[in-house]
């Protein structure tokens, strides 16, 4: 009774996001204030062709590469150009830059693609005897350098993509939850379980391409989560291989036996283990979905009507509140741009589920909205659901129009929201601005929570000459920021290499020694994503 | 601005439970049931006189005791033998029967009562040096033998008693959490937060004199868990002391900075490190409680209507289902008794929380319950609710009277609770009757979620001849068929030594090697209460 996809998902953008035939220059109106506020002339430099992409030659040992084929078959071990280059990089505005940058770019060796967990586990427990690294690949949509694994002390590196292991594998409808396969992306789930009646409620900005073992193994947070929750309060069993045999965790909803080991895999970016197997929560599909537009006078006091909704309810599906910034921007339209600002800042609040609850709550909501003096704004709301997923694409354009754009996130509880967005908005500021490319620093937050919320900062300016380094530098000053106020260094983008060197800070030197002595156990050699979260 | 309870909290019966003034016999209806259906005969072995117990001899030497006391100041270091025979058992049935057994029984050698967090890690890495066992100690309230820690080893044993860790150091109102020491018990802690205008809203059976850290360390779950959610979903923040250093974890609600550390030690019950601080999200204190008492026509259409209240909601703060059993026992009274079998089900339903919210969702839920064909009972919901706390001093009242009593709980998805139910009920009839003592079987539905639900029983039988061996033998036979079925070993009660040999069966033998790695790096010597959560 496993189902699976009809097709096979579309191939991403090698070089950017997203699908190719979608991809689109940038609003002409959006180029020329670009120009005018912050001094983008020329243009970036744009990626090459693929087969001009320079890679590092392969290494591993021919012999090596032959047994790995043997285990998952000879189709579906490849070690071709385009292959290789498919699986190098992530998608964060870095790795973006280096495609562009004509560099020479480290590449996995071979790209095996296993069937299920028993070739998954064979080829862990091959690569652990022959010191083989192992990067887990999923939809490559990491923004943290999450594929960046140094296997400088190993013979060779395979990516392990998982994209034949796709299988809605049951469903329990009268418990329910679903046991689906990692190499899913996210429409395919949705379809396959949509057929049922059930959601996972989980849209990331990379749901068109992330897949569920990703949003797992990373701690994946989506933009309903202020109604459905993150992807890791789903996740109520794994199986998972590892380099020294298979875990079977999760028994039922909670329990008292013993610490949560559930815990350990989620959120070790496939430093322990490849997730071969996810037992997740569904919810029903919604029978409605509505989304509004809301200005708020001021990004304070926005934030009290948010913490609110976010504590006492009625809590929407979507919540989220742009700062002044950003509401400029979201609302601006090409034809309006150059005129005044818009006033205030916008809020998007949605509501997901039966028609009659979300009459209810999207009722009580609007009282609580109007009486701290918000205005509704026609039309915002459907905009937003409309472009939720079109950011990305958006980036590429503007990288080839000479922008430096990338984000920057984080979280903290609610009293101390208010210093970090002050804090990490001048650190980045400040820093690009001194370096001779004033920045629009945009935030909004998001991911409401009772006790905190997310931050979540765009960032767009000129690039300079070295673009890589401009960034490297700011990013780094908005990490100090996060760290002196107490927030966490990442809500759910994940540690990858970029959060790397902060991660410490967060955990503690003993923190780390724990984590260490896990990942001696499950992975004694450290073949699994060597320099990914932890230092080698 | 760190406020403490004002005066100690009572002391709990060194051999039953709770206050001594507050027990009562048996009432005599109850008694003649009891002698007439289950055959009841004659007495239970009393406890003797404290100053009688027989206890090990010490055999800290004394130099390191007196090393102890310098970290924690002389009067807070004591070996008399009654403080040493108030730390020496928990409260489970087992405990009982042992102290009123005659046996001689171990004892911890000292008891310390260190101020703070700087003494507690003191005493760790003393401990750590010298090879001494550390058993924190909280309310002394374990169910499943989680004071029997097996210090062979070691050079002797120290009780760490955190009762002088009881302040609440700081509320931030804005972000609804409050910071707490681990030795607050439950209605101390309810009392100092409920001045602020705040709760934790857990409330187990053992409330009154369990405390936070070992709710946490337990990951308990109270009576009101379907609204207020379990306490380990409470726990923002920790600090603790362990003999390799001191652990900081959270620094937001959520976060995707690698695997949550949190929750390794949630759990750990005692044996990686002592929490000496928790950050603690609260709940805004109820205006209003109500709790209501229905009948439902049977222990399976009960279920159904308390699954799609769990998950479609308007979920109640508790919701609690007695099967047949329980609800003949739970309603009967005592001029009732032997008259005929009350038909039905027994739910009790509570809401807490603001007067407007309580009366929509108690009104919605009473049309769910009336069109499932429910009756209301009037008076069974207060009357639950006067009675909460008072199961443990009846069962003192039981073992006077030559009753053995004793639980078991276990948690799994909805759709195997049906055959979770059968099986483990049956093992527990099928031992006890086949020993000769045909026990009465009694069990309800609560702490629910979305994908599952605990099933708690409740035994009673004669004692024979040894009612240990008597009840070890039902819980082996229960603990099989719960893995069997694949419920988890346990929903709230812990591990300790009872659950020990069933839970690599759990986690399996590699999630097993996980803890025990993580083990090693926290407590290298491994003197953190030996022999709990893991064989020595």
């Amino acid at each position: 009774m496993a189902t699976r996809p009809d097709h096979p998902p579309p191939e991403i953008s090698w070089s950017g996001w997203g699908d190719p035939a979608l991809a689109a220059p940038l609003p002409e109106g959006l180029g020329t204030v670009l120009r005018q506020a912050l001094g983008i002339a020329g243009h970036g430099r744009p990626a090459p062709p693929l087969q001009e992409l320079r890679l590092t030659p392969a290494r591993l040992p021919a012999a090596i590469a032959a047994e790995l084929a043997d285990i998952v078959g000879s189709s579906h071990a490849r070690e071709d150009h385009e292959t290789r280059a498919r699986h190098a990089r992530g998608k964060s505005t870095i790795d973006l830059l280096e495609l562009r940058g004509g560099e020479l770019i480290d590449a996995p060796d071979l790209v095996i693609t296993p069937a299920g967990h028993d070739e998954v586990q064979a080829v862990l427990e091959l690569c652990r005897t022959r010191r083989v690294a192992v990067t887990p690949f999923g939809g490559g949509t990491s923004v943290v350098g999450g594929l960046r694994a140094d296997a400088s002390a190993f013979v060779g590196t395979v990516a392990l993509d998982l994209r034949r292991m796709n299988a809605l594998i049951s469903v329990d409808d009268e418990s329910r939850l679903a046991v689906l396969e990692p190499g899913l992306r996210g429409p395919e789930a949705e379809a396959l379980l949509g057929a049922r009646g059930w959601t996972l409620g989980h849209f990331p900005q990379s749901f068109e391409y992330a897949t569920l073992g990703g949003f797992a193994a990373a701690r994946s947070s989506g933009q309903s989560s202020a109604g459905y929750g993150r992807f890791d309060d789903r996740v109520l069993a794994l199986r998972v291989a590892t380099p020294a045999g298979t875990l079977e965790l999760g028994r039922a909803p909670k329990s008292a036996a013993g610490p949560d080991l559930r815990q350990l895999v989620l959120g070790s970016e496939g430093t322990l283990g490849v997730i071969t197997s996810l037992t997740l929560a569904v919810d029903p599909a919604p029978e409605e979905r509505v989304y509004q537009g809301w200005t708020l006078p001021s990004f304070a006091e926005g934030t009290t009507v948010v913490r609110a909704l976010a504590q006492d309810g009625p809590r929407p599906t979507v919540l989220r509140l742009s700062d002044e910034a950003e509401t400029a921007m979201s609302l601006a339209r090409p034809d309006a741009l150059g005129g005044g600002p818009v006033p205030g800042c916008l809020a998007i609040v949605g509501w997901e589920g039966r028609f009659e609850e979300v009459e209810r709550r999207r009722r009580v909501t609007a009282e609580r909205l109007l009486a701290a003096g918000a205005e509704a704004v026609p039309g915002a709301g459907e905009d937003w659901a409309a472009g939720r997923y079109r950011g990305p694409y958006l980036r590429d354009a503007l990288l080839d129009a000479g922008a430096l754009v990338e984000t920057v996130e984080t979280a903290a509880f609610w009293s101390a929201l208010p210093r970090l967005y002050a804090t990490v908005g001048a650190a980045l500021l400040d820093t690009l601005r001194d370096a001779g490319s004033p920045p629009a620093v945009l935030c909004h937050i998001s991911h409401v929570y009772p006790s905190g919320a997310s931050l979540y900062f765009t960032v767009a300016c000129a690039q300079l000459e070295d673009p890589i380094a401009q960034w490297q530098a700011a990013k780094a000053a908005a990490g100090e920021a996060i760290v002196a106020v107490g927030g966490s260094i990442t809500h759910h983008h994940g540690v990858g290499t970029d959060h790397r060197g902060l991660y410490p800070r967060e955990v503690g030197a003993l923190g780390l020694d724990v984590l260490r002595a896990v990942k001696r156990a499950l992975d004694p050699t450290g073949i699994l994503n060597p320099g990914i979260l932890l230092e080698r």
